[in-house]
């Protein structure tokens, strides 16, 4: 089958690669659409050392099992299923688990993939391919309910306005926060929910932080290990820090704050994708303003290169053009 | 009157330090003994650029106030009174606060210190001054149940043989926890909870983590900027590292395990001292073992070097001998 190929960091379209095989427990899926993700592009310049096909956020059609011949999303965490975690119905964090096209298991990024059955949501009609494709990256935004816990809503201060930060502003604004928005792009505005309040360099090392009321709470999707240190101070007494990136880089910070402030800083990844599904469904979050092209699968690396240049928002690959 | 004062990193005796004015709400306190803390030799290094007479573990006689005549101890944050976390009966986060010898407030290495009234607490009889004078720092320790929430008791790894670490496998260990102590003093095993486990070079690059099976638990008691990086991969998903000392110099760490393992970092300071209070008198910890040393305050600068010599526990300045 046709599909994007990983190996020592070089990327390249290929029209041989092996049709994943029938396995008891998991389902193909000829994918329809899929969405490049920074994840995608740190992996092709060699994190985790993946080999094989890449793509985690797609959209395609069941070819056997309990949903053959719907329209599926899939959670990308494929658990032992024995374990612990497993039994209780979340593979997230299982010791053993592949993710799907990212850690032991080829992506979504070639014609058909496979995953196992419990994985798969059928995608209600509400719900077009190309909203669908950001099933995954919104799942893992509304995942920031779950770190908030019953922290009432509040300020809450977003950090990058890229793909998954303008995402997260969404998750925090349904869940009633007001969200400051500190970002590069002003002209992105129009992409956040609409009481979202924009700063440009808030976190610049030249603006006294304390000009700023600080924060309840604030959320770094910058992938930018300067922003943690510039954070801290922004944050108010037992205030929160959710990570939902990771930084290629170390990060450097003076930790006193977080103990004489009691600050919390929390690690946040993948979430249930029944949440988002109930979102898109209601058109609640309207990603569909977040693609900036889509390319046919065959010109999957003039996508990559165009999702890698500065300022690009989401490239999406379509399988389903020849 | 007598007392300890510290300027510009320059700690002298004194013999002329004005006694605290008498203050409406406030009480006067003699200090009969006090204990000198990692943060004292901080400060006398220039840590928080403190000026004055530093010392916030004692205990003394009330001289005024509903307590006079009583053994007291009291909590050092001497908040505002009037923001909404002091009217919640909590000046720990309040942002006017002064703090007891560290931030703004003469300390407790002086014949009298003042305090807000309902900062102290009465001393019961069945605890000595030397062990009153360990209120402050196990309420430190016993603080961490409030950072540990709902989690259930199970295995919990603590880093620092130092007093606070010490006095954090004790309030571990009375949690129900099983304790893992990673010190660099195997002699100090006598002064642990009987059940704690000791480990030696837990956290050296040379010994690789996997051969430990990984802690939902880890308290930071080092002070070492190079154990946080060491530690994360000894935690489990969604595993909890609780900060309970800042360090020197800047922390330098890959966060990617924070996010992947959705781990979280807490920041965690001082504590309410009723239940320190109620351990002490139940003689639950035996803190007594903890004291290295006991000096008259005219030699207050001999304790200090004393308490600086590596390997050193707890050293104690005598105000009530001459």
């Amino acid at each position: 089958m046709r599909g994007l190929y990983l190996e020592h960091g070089n990327l390249t379209f290929r029209t041989d690669l092996p049709e994943p095989p029938a396995r008891p427990g998991w389902t193909r899926v000829r994918v329809t659409l899929a969405g490049i993700c920074a994840t995608d592009q740190a992996l092709a310049k060699g994190y985790l050392g993946f080999t094989g096909v890449p793509g985690h956020e797609f959209v395609g059609v069941a070819l056997d099992g309990r949903l053959r011949g719907r329209r599926v999303v899939g959670e990308i965490n494929a658990g032992c299923g024995t374990c612990a975690r497993c039994q209780a119905g979340d593979s997230r964090h299982c010791a053993e688990r592949t993710v799907l096209g990212i850690v032991g298991q080829p992506g979504a990024f070639a014609e058909i993939l496979s995953l196992p059955d419990r994985n798969l949501l059928a995608v209600p009609d509400e719900i077009d391919d190309v909203a669908a494709t950001f099933t995954e990256p919104l799942a893992a935004a509304l995942h920031l309910q779950t770190e908030l816990g019953d922290r009432a809503p509040d300020r809450a201060l977003v950090i990058g306005d890229g793909k998954l930060g303008i995402l997260c502003a969404w998750a925090l604004a349904r869940l009633g926060h007001r969200v400051t928005m500190a970002g590069r792009h002003p002209e992105r505005r129009a992409l956040l929910p609409p009481s979202t309040a924009f700063a440009t360099g808030l976190l610049e090392t030249d603006r006294p932080a304390a000009s700023v009321a600080p924060f309840p709470l604030a959320v770094d999707a910058s992938g930018n290990p300067a922003v943690l240190p510039a954070v801290l101070p922004l944050l108010q007494p037992r205030g929160l820090v959710v990570l939902k990136t990771t930084t290629e880089r170390p990060v450097t910070a003076d930790l006193a704050l977080v103990v004489i402030h009691e600050l919390r800083i929390v690690g946040s990844r993948c979430g249930r994708f029944a949440p988002a599904l109930a979102a898109l469904a209601q058109h609640a979050v309207p990603v569909e303003r977040l693609v900036a092209a889509r390319y046919p699968l065959a010109d999957g690396l003039t996508a990559f290169r165009h999702a890698s240049s500065r300022g690009t928002l989401k490239v999406l690959l379509d399988l389903g053009s020849p």
